[in-house]
């Protein structure tokens, strides 16, 4: 699998769906707090792994992928990443969405490569 | 709500998160079937939206929003549907992981612009 996909277990297991437009202020701090928060998701209980894509105009999609809801409270009310939240209000985000689903079905592709 | 992304319902809902690695190959037709693709989705019974990026490096992540699991099977056996998973198998993606999730909490941000 390559690096930038999150080798999940079999499913049941839980996604964290940020859909984000970034402001384009100050984005080499952005980046930087992008990175550390990856970093600190990674020592977490029940972290699984996150994907994360971003386009030349600025649309971001980051999933993270969490054992249970517990896992996903204890991050959030990590205190780093609640700053990172509160930042992410002020300043970095246009527009955002988060969306916390159960993944219930997972495949991978493609088949027979 | 920016139009980029979904506008979605109270949950709960179902999400199809989609992270891919584009291969490179055939990217004017690639292009041209995505977005076949998300016309004909939103076409779909029970279709709430999609969200789509992807980076410089070929890394996408399309998340499409569904009433049910029903919607979802409903697209899925559609015959074009079906034949750009076809076609995606044999040249466009390296890799692929497709997860089915049943979107539980949402929220949007930032608060207070």
């Amino acid at each position: 699998m390559p690096d930038r996909f999150a080798n999940t277990p079999e499913p049941p297991y839980y996604a964290v769906i940020f859909t984000n437009q970034h402001s384009g202020e100050d984005g080499a701090a952005y980046g930087r707090m992008a990175e550390k928060m990856v970093e600190l998701a990674a020592t977490m209980p029940g972290f699984l792994g996150v994907e994360t894509t971003r386009d030349a105009d600025g649309l971001g999609i980051t999933v993270s992928y969490w054992e249970s809801e517990e896992s996903i409270a204890n991050w959030k009310a990590n205190s780093e990443h609640q700053f990172a939240q509160e930042k992410g209000k002020s300043n970095w985000y246009d527009h955002y969405e988060l969306r916390v689903a159960k993944v219930e079905r997972a495949y991978s592709g493609p088949e027979g490569r």
